[in-house]
């Protein structure tokens, strides 16, 4: 018998296993196309600079089809992009090394797909960037992995709205995925303090989740490759694109915090000539080169390719939402996994309104801005709270909340569904490091907790029995007044 | 600032984000590749049925890059394809409606590439049929996902080898990674019970994971779609296919089950004209042919397409490896989920030698005879297994080791690196009753034990007061010699 071999699409792959994007099942995916959607409009209304109004619309159109519906006040994508930007898969503007929620190229195309073949109908997208509006009716061709414009409108645009609108038909399963979702909403809103979403569910209840802050975050700026983070792959491509330029040159120009004092000490003392051109490496050559880079020490990865939350922004977005007694936010400086920059932010919050008690730690989990609240326990974040000595800190670790949020150009997610984040060792290491930080500043505040309420046991005792000690005392003393009590056992007296 | 858009090949994003394939770490990515180059050996020897006898060999060239070679007793793939076949993503021939190891189109690829990147160095691969060896080295094009012949070879072949053999080097963490592949290795024998796995590792130690059954399994059959397994897309791209057919035609040749008799009621009842073209249905047809399938009842899929491990033979390498006091087997019949048919096996071991007792409950899971030995706690078996209500059938589960194997044309794996099983309802439910039925079984075993045990107790007072009693009434009674009590205390006597 001779096996058949063929070639499949990266469309039909993600169309036969759409599991692996987390479209595992009709609530699942209910949860990703809201997420995946609105995902993209938040990046487009940071890349825009604008602080993002994003109205998300749910609502049932027959059995288990639902209607989505998003619209932001981005600027949309150029409109000759549109079709390609939302109907083919591994397409985008997110394939740069600066940080940004989507980052596999999937998502947008994921959900399209998903509505496409559950609903059979087509996809509705338009942009516009404040000029006339440009709308178009999507399908993919999964086959081949290329968008199919099925229509195309220009209208005028009255009210000179700019952003994109989204309209798609899905199959899901809505009353099953809505306490995620809802989770998911809240929680976008503490990652992204400067957003507003509002969310109208299908039974017609509109809930907003308000902005916080009243600023957008500085948005990260592109950046070279940095030398600790190449493998021979992306070496070779470099120098295949850069074949006429001399080594120095290339050193340069196509790594982030390589100068040419820099550039130039490091060949030599790698036994390289400067001024050879790149086309001149052999294989070997080229392995070598790498091995060089591996082991000198160039300054760390520049950290303007990341936007973290920041600290006050995060304080404001955990206290608007949870009014919790204590809170510290401690946001670790820039570090490095494989040459890829990354910094983590941890909060903990203590005495938290708004949510159940409940027993031990509760864990909110993020990663470049997006809240993960499927799959904790195969999280890296998870796997630091549960052998985290908490003992050292708490008496018991009730009613405690933690914030992770990891951002970086390369989030190691373990799946495309971005739910949890694989564990390299400096990733780990940081989130311990923030965590013990916030929990000293938590203990330092419980045993503060402790001797007031030790305090004020002690002036009840004395407030009970001071008065009577001191009549008795006059009494022995033969004396008619007892002596005066009221300075000690007054709040903020001598005897505090 | 205006966006880049780009689009990029399915193995660039393999190539950007491996952890998404399980090449996560170096220790992870040892076992990987280890697993994706095995896996593919013995499923061209099932696919050549032949018993497999693979060979994998893993030695240190320098620092942390090893260099793996796996030769099996397989066929080989035809030569012509061999470039395509491992240099290639989401080509192959595993593509089709049976069962396979493989299913992704994507790890021999991506072991090869995840060497490429992280060595520097091609890939060797040779296949033979039994005549002459073609010998290939290979790498690949990332940017283009095309693969890459850097040389080609033809020699004679001298001692009539047939089979596939594959060399690669790759940077790894062999010490880290140890435990799990000896795991992955001893488990792949278990479910694969008549392959014969030898392993040399980097310090020279032979280990020969043999099998434990001469047979081979019957090979799976490729079978047509079941109608219940449809969506759109697939239903579009079958009458896209078949569009000169008649209705009734395109039925009976596109689907499995359904017969002249069965099509032409079903298309009747649906308001079909059974002699109309498939290519006069309007894309609303296709909906309304679509949900009238959905909702016929059609016969059950057929299982031709599975082979599961079977009874006697998952039995008897349970047996071989762990001895157990107690085991017992059971396989569900076949089921179906979203239209795609699979079997559960479930067996439940007590008493378990070569293995610590530990606490609780160990489980053993497989999907489609692969061992899966990462991200237990995200698997719906962990799921079954932690809410089975074990104090109905045990007063502690302890010792107890459970082993489930779900076998499908299409496993719901939640990661492309085949590390969990989602959850959809009926598999769920298919383990749950597979586990309740081999529980009863251990329940009539133990409760026999325990009244094995209560007697044994009871003899033994018996034993030791019975005597004394005789000799006692013998006294009183003035007699000289006491009644004999022999009979009364002898194993498996009247007092039984």
């Amino acid at each position: 018998m001779q096996a058949i071999f063929e070639e499949i699409s990266v469309s039909d792959f993600f169309y036969r296993n759409r599991e692996l994007a987390g479209f595992s099942s009709p609530s699942r995916a209910t949860y990703m196309v809201i997420r995946e959607v609105l995902e993209n409009s938040l990046d487009a209304c940071e890349e825009a600079g604008v602080l993002p109004n994003v109205k998300v619309s749910l609502s049932t159109v027959e059995g288990k089809v639902y209607r989505l519906t998003v619209k932001d006040n981005g600027f949309g994508v150029p409109v000759e992009e549109v079709p390609y930007a939302f109907g083919k898969f591994l397409y985008g503007s997110k394939f740069r090394l600066k940080q940004s929620r989507g980052v596999f190229g999937l998502g947008g195309a994921m959900a399209l797909l998903y509505g496409q073949v559950t609903s059979g109908m087509p996809a509705r997208v338009a942009v516009s960037d404040g000029g006339d509006i440009f709308e178009f009716k999507l399908r993919i061709d999964v086959e081949r992995n290329e968008p199919l414009v099925e229509g195309r409108k220009r209208r005028k645009n009255v009210n000179g709205w700019h952003g994109t609108f989204v309209e798609m038909f899905f199959k899901g399963d809505y009353p099953k995925a809505e306490g995620k979702i809802i989770q998911y909403l809240q929680q976008t809103v503490i990652a992204s303090p400067h957003a507003e979403v509002e969310f109208i569910d299908p039974a017609g209840r509109q809930r907003v989740f308000g902005r916080s802050v009243e600023e957008a975050p500085s948005p990260p700026v592109e950046v070279l490759p940095h030398p600790h983070g190449l493998d021979v792959e992306m070496l070779r491509r470099l120098v295949r694109r850069h074949g006429s330029k001399s080594l120095l040159s290339f050193m340069v120009k196509s790594f982030q915090r390589v100068g040419l004092a820099t550039a130039k000490r490091f060949l030599e003392e790698a036994g390289f000539s400067p001024y050879q051109p790149v086309s001149s490496l052999s294989d070997r050559d080229i392995l070598d080169l790498l091995d060089a880079m591996r082991n000198y020490k160039f300054p760390p990865p520049d950290a303007k390719c990341l936007s973290p939350i920041g600290r006050d922004a995060l304080e404001a977005a955990i206290r608007k939402m949870f009014d919790p007694d204590f809170l510290y936010v401690c946001q670790r400086p820039p570090s490095v996994y494989r040459g890829h920059p990354f910094i983590v932010e941890v909060a903990v919050a203590y005495g938290c309104k708004n949510v159940e008690a409940g027993n031990g730690v509760s864990l909110y989990r993020f990663a470049n801005k997006i809240p993960l609240v499927y799959d904790a326990y195969s999280d890296v974040s998870m796997k630091v709270v549960k052998r985290f000595n908490w003992s050292s800190y708490v008496s018991r670790p009730a009613a405690i909340a933690v914030f992770t949020h990891i951002c970086s150009t390369r989030v190691p997610f373990k799946t495309a569904g971005k739910e949890c984040v694989a564990d390299p060792p400096e990733v780990e290491r940081e989130i311990e490091m923030g965590l013990r930080e916030c929990c000293r500043r938590l203990k330092t505040f419980l045993t503060g907790k402790i001797e007031v309420e030790e305090h004020g046991r002690r002036m009840k005792a004395y407030r009970r029995y001071l008065p009577e000690i001191a009549r008795l005392a006059a009494e022995l003393a033969g004396r008619d007044k007892p002596p005066s009590v009221a300075d000690l056992i007054e709040e903020g007296g001598a005897w505090r």
